[in-house]
């Protein structure tokens, strides 16, 4: 059932890439899959489901918007886009069960990149759970991947099945994040600009290599925590949506926003700046009661309170950012534009 | 929470037409769905799983190798795009769930367009079954659609979740058909050729408004059939996958492919050959023994046998087309390669 890959690809033409590439997807997706009763090869995959309720996400990225093919970072990108998805499941305190990736490949495109790509998304699954049971292979103009993941919600304290929601602030609730803001955006920064030294190193990598927080994700289910979201497009547009769904008002003390000393490092002054809007930091930002924070600080979850939650009259969902004087701050930008930020 | 659509996309930038796009996509998409707990407008869908197995599939279209956005039929091609996922839960004798719909947006594209191709979705999800629980809008340099559809089994006879594989084809059973080959792929040469005579446009129609044999796929599982597939890529060419994974040879007599009548009145004798290599029929391929074909014939089941199935010691897959003598018949393509055929 493992076919060998040919990686001359040269020589190939489009239907038998295609062909090459389901065959490196079937041959890699079986590792640890206990839940896969029929995986790639058949007209659907067929898994048994852990519990009565599934999360489902989906997010695609394409060559030349969310990424670029000429930095062959193709583990990478495989991780970085595994990640974004896994991230979703993480904000609604889930558990990543199944994924089916489709790729669009140009006809130029090699068997040796695609292996590489490939091995960086099963790496990130292998790591943080879930595996790829299915997809597709199209050919396409340009180069573009999209993942669709299922998974399942974690129990609360009494065992129950349980999510985090974006509708669920409350006026009164701390806004807290998993940790420090800007360092995906820095690095992409620091890409651009072709800096090779170590704390601009350290930013790429975070760039290239975030973590979803799968695990803390469970643990605010767990201790009660109702309202939670991933950090993808940018902290204050993100929790706009918060503070929409929530019908509340957010205020984030600028001051208390987390930052890597590398960021600082590299970037100064603007540093702050990269916190408020630069996204793909994968990071959770969620709302919960004082007592609840301190609970969880007890109970040694890594989290940094930044702001609280008050009530509005305003339907458009207001955050405010105020700095160390109390004033309002208005940020540069407040979301993220992937490669043209 | 149904936000009014701007349809003046003139003067929107990427970043709105996205925004509006998705409210779109959020608007469209709770009609019928029980299941639902919470839809677009999270992180990730939260839904019921109706059993304990689940099916998932995925299929993504792009413009310019499986579907032309110049003809501006936007209905058609998000009802297309729905069928061929539709088609392979049915090919696996499966109830379609949820879907995850990924639209890539070149900058260019209006509104209008979109709510037609969503009407077109909506229109095969409300007909077939399943619902649009959530998806992604990306900006790209071309229009590409990927759907990730869910499914649970269909029950057998004793009420078991039961499946048809691609791997059970058994020396001695038949092989049949659920309706008609090669219409679609005439339709699209009909479309080329900018014919308009009656019995074309009947095809061009079966090109763009396929039926997803949803309804029969779960009668064949609960009469015992074990081995299907659908005729998405060509009828040779899909029935090589069964022949490969069951490890068998099937021999199809050509005389006995159905033909519609439109198909022989537009191609003459070429349209044994479009019924041999088109693809997107979305038909049915099964494979059963004798007794249950004529028990699936007086329970009034539409099938055409058209074949058979018997030992092959081959593992490559081998299926010999037969001619009304006897001989054997080489077809000129054996597979479907969309808008190039």
């Amino acid at each position: 059932m493992k076919p060998p890959i040919n990686n001359d690809s040269t020589n190939m033409n489009e239907f038998e890439l295609i062909a090459r590439l389901s065959e490196l997807e079937s041959a890699k997706n079986i590792e640890g899959a206990d839940t896969v009763i029929t995986g790639i090869g058949d007209d659907a995959a067929v898994v048994s489901t852990p519990a009565s309720q599934m999360l489902l996400t989906t997010d695609a990225i394409v060559d030349g918007v969310h990424f670029r093919s000429a930095d062959e970072r193709w583990f990478d990108i495989g991780w970085k886009c595994a990640v974004s998805n896994l991230s979703d499941i993480a904000a609604m305190g889930g558990v990543p069960d199944h994924a089916l990736v489709t790729l669009g490949v140009p006809s130029r495109a090699s068997v040796d990149t695609f292996a590489d790509f490939y091995d960086g998304m099963n790496a990130a699954f292998s790591e943080f759970g879930g595996s790829i049971v299915g997809g597709d292979v199209v050919s396409s103009p340009i180069m573009f991947v999209n993942i669709a993941l299922s998974g399942h919600p974690s129990t609360d304290s009494y065992g129950e099945p349980m999510t985090m929601r974006r509708t669920e602030a409350q006026a009164g609730d701390l806004v807290c994040v998993t940790g420090p803001l800007g360092s995906s955006a820095g690095g992409l920064k620091v890409l651009f600009s072709g800096e090779t030294n170590p704390s601009g190193k350290i930013l790429v990598d975070r760039h290239f290599r975030p973590t979803p927080r799968i695990e803390v994700g469970n643990k605010l289910v767990e201790f009660g925590v109702r309202c939670a979201m991933d950090i993808s497009d940018g902290l204050v547009g993100d929790l706009e949506k918060i503070a929409k769904l929530s019908g509340v008002k957010i205020t984030i003390e600028m001051v208390n926003i987390p930052l890597a000393t590398e960021l600082i490092f590299m970037f100064g002054t603007s540093a702050i700046e990269l916190a408020l809007s630069g996204g793909e930091d994968y990071e959770l930002a969620f709302t919960a009661s004082k007592s609840l924070v301190d609970d969880l600080v007890a109970n040694k979850v890594d989290l940094t309170v930044i702001g609280s939650v008050s009530s509005s009259e305003l339907p458009s969902g207001q955050v405010d950012v105020v700095d160390e004087n109390g004033e309002l701050y208005e940020p540069i930008h407040k979301g993220w534009d992937h490669l043209n930020d």
